[in-house]
């Protein structure tokens, strides 16, 4: 399922090390914004891995998980597409 | 509609002119991120403004409408919450 994940992780290298793990999985979009294409399973693999890295009490990681409909309706203003050709994911 | 705005903008003044805009619309969950609860109409007004505050050559704002089903798979880790209830829209 295509999903965003944004984040705010007070320290860099924690930040660095949750930018490296998303890499793995999508395409940065944003400066702390990955669109991803997951299967269940990824996104369960992938939620497992940040618990290990963010600290819970200052980090925030937020996951949003859009059908086809809600992905047609994405609009983009100024610098950017959207990352739904799954060519974009084997970088 | 459930709309998650994230925004890259390089300057500050811009970024800051983006930021006031948002506050009249919906909540900051991330350091660039915000949720609201967009008519279709402040949609579009939101849209619009955005086009005159952002340089489209630097700048990146994408926007993305979640259907209710999209709003319960939401996953946050860490600090934050979900602001669907409206009652965290009027602050």
């Amino acid at each position: 399922m295509f999903t965003i994940i944004s984040y705010d992780i007070v320290e860099d290298k924690r930040r660095t090390k949750v930018m490296n793990l998303l890499k793995g999985y999508g395409t940065r979009v944003q400066y702390s914004v990955f669109e991803c294409e997951l299967t269940t399973q990824e996104f369960a693999t992938i939620g497992k891995e940040l618990r290990t890295i963010i600290d819970a009490n200052t980090d925030s990681v937020r996951c949003y998980r859009l059908d086809a409909d809600a992905v047609q309706r994405i609009a983009i203003l100024g610098i950017g597409r959207v990352t739904t050709d799954p060519g974009y994911y084997l970088i």
